[in-house]
């Protein structure tokens, strides 16, 4: 437990959250875009029909109707789902943990990216994990080195395919195949984290890695979150249906279940056909501000600094030359009304003190420019 | 990990929740008695004022106003609490959950009664605890059997002070006074978990035994599950600041934090002053079946077994004579259409395969009535 230290970004947003920042730091969605009528028309349906059922203990697994509506959602994702295969968790954090303290003993070894998820990379901390870690490029985790990570014989591989958090990268087709099959062919657990999945602006859907080879200890999770809304917490994982009992026994003794209500809810918002237009007024939104960012920074900082152009998700990567520190430039960033959050705090394998993250889907278009105007003199003032 | 394996209960929950048994096994109450309309009001105001808030992501300690309502109640339970000691949870499950997984290392020792919470044992065996158990008598844990258990220097203990699970005993207050000036003396984490607290049918409340020694890793839990609907998922867990911080990261590395949503329904739903009287007609309604099972249990067994009278909570306790399995017995009960749990697989430190726990909360008056003359005779033919 010693390892697990305050993460950065929260206490940023606990600092910034009563200012009048700009804030590209956190992973807030901007809340103007939640559906909070639908959500109080589906509140007092659920509790008008079904509320003794809505307040009571339910089953450790999860609300059945909504088990099965995510098993048939995943097999438009290529998984071979069915209920059994389908554990509800509170949020897709939830299921993250549950997985890693499955399949994960302490001192063992992960196979991640670097930079990675920071509560990710927190939850493999408290079980002391060991970490090989793969660069990135444009085409994500850069397979080539997997072997060598391999050789070293990990527990566990975590990779996140789909705009990845932080640099907004997506793994390419070809490479979720080799990463698949070598994983499976070392015998070690895979951990897919595809809570972006569904905020792809541009581009076909690129099926699963967990899809792509047999994995017995093979665990995806995802999320209604980024699609619905996170204040109301579920998410999910699937996996073999014996692991699925394993991971079930375990969410007994952690929290017993998900709420009884709030999976109504959700059941509910899919069933009402609610997820797909709701899906694409979430996409069209961030993908306006994605826009406005990309354009922005390109007027500003061509040539001065690179970035990343994600197909979706909600964030941005941007690197400046080697021996730049943006720890000192976030100090600079905030006494002028902005913040992002520092590379380096998504790299378990060190490095990345160059490097910072952008979050274009808290603040509206406006601010975004006008905060990439400030952000864009930070650096050329730091540069200079 | 190996070590956590189904519930006896809830497969029993999950087995005999589809047939027509009268049901004494579950922890579940009557959804008859649950503040449905009550809840809907609170939803449709929660998501008409607050609706941004109340969909977004959340602190991992908790919404602040419920945090100092939460510190408010526990200082009418003679703890030192302001919001700075209130982490808010998913249960009590997870307080007890977050709490183990801070304060035992995999191996060490947990002092508790024999027999004990279930899914508390369950929590445990996950972190491969070694079990020094005490005994109970109708004054709740004996703790005349406390030094020689501090002298195998365990890393914690547990204790359910109020209407234990499963036996339905209270410890008085003199081993209250007892039990939290030993164990802060031998320098160990004390972990109480007093979740059917407010569920008290007579007498005075006694005070908890955190607040009776200074100990700063004494961790004491509660929850709303009992008093308003467990299907929201909102509970709590009160410590020193200092290890509020701790376990709120590690919260957060568990599942983010506890819904934004159904925290601001509880929060609404103590500041209209609806709590104390719900609990008012939880008590009533609760006494009433009880005060039916222990007359039913009077008229049919007097003499032949015995059994708790519990001023309060959701069970009471029959003991068999010496030699005599309740195991063998539940199969003659399924049969003529009632079920109970064993009370064995309570047993940290084994033993008690002639108890067994009948919960007195889920079926009606004349249900329980009709349940405990089927009981009877069954456990008479089988003494005979």
């Amino acid at each position: 437990m010693a390892r697990v230290t305050a993460s950065a970004i929260m206490e940023l947003i606990k600092t910034t959250a009563g200012g009048n920042y700009i804030s590209f730091a956190s992973g807030l969605p901007d809340p103007a875009l939640f559906p909070v009528d639908r959500v109080r028309e589906l509140a007092d349906a659920v509790l008008t029909e079904d509320g003794r059922a809505a307040l009571q203990y339910g089953p450790a697994e999860g609300y059945p109707p909504l088990r099965a509506l995510i098993a048939e959602t995943l097999r438009g994702r290529g998984l071979a789902a069915g209920p059994e295969n389908i554990l509800i968790t509170n949020g897709s954090q939830q299921a993250l943990d549950l997985a890693v303290r499955a399949l994960l003993n302490p001192g063992e070894g992960v196979v991640l990216e670097n930079p990675s998820y920071l509560a990710a990379v927190q939850a493999f901390d408290s079980y002391e994990a060991r970490y090989h870690v793969l660069p990135l490029d444009d085409g994500g985790m850069v397979t080539e080195a997997l072997p060598a990570a391999l050789a070293e014989r990990p527990a566990l591989a975590y990779t996140l395919p789909n705009f990845q958090n932080p640099t907004g990268l997506t793994l390419t087709g070809e490479r979720r195949a080799e990463l698949a099959e070598a994983i499976a062919g070392a015998g070690i657990a895979l951990l897919e984290d595809d809570a972006y999945h569904d905020l792809r602006f541009e581009g076909d859907s690129l099926p699963s890695v967990c899809a792509l080879a047999e994995n017995p200890r093979a665990v995806y999770c995802g999320t209604l979150s980024k699609t619905i809304a996170p204040g109301l917490r579920v998410g999910y994982l699937c996996a073999e249906a014996s692991l699925v009992v394993r991971l079930g026994q375990l969410k007994q003794i952690t929290d017993l279940h998900t709420g009884s209500f709030t999976q109504r809810i959700v059941y509910r918002y899919c069933e009402r056909g609610w997820l797909e237009p709701g899906i694409r007024a979430f996409c069209e939104s961030y993908r306006r501000r994605r826009d406005v960012l990309l354009e922005a920074l390109a007027a500003e900082l061509t040539g001065i600094v690179r970035w990343t152009r994600p197909a979706g998700g909600m964030f941005v990567w941007v690197t400046l030359p080697e021996g730049h520190h943006t720890g000192a430039l976030l100090e600079q960033a905030m006494r002028r009304g902005i913040v992002f959050v520092p590379g380096a705090s998504f790299h378990p394998g060190g490095g990345g003190e160059n490097t910072l993250r952008l979050n274009f889907v808290s603040a509206t278009e406006e601010k975004i420019r006008e905060g990439i105007g400030i952000l864009s003199g930070v650096i050329r003032e730091s540069l200079a």
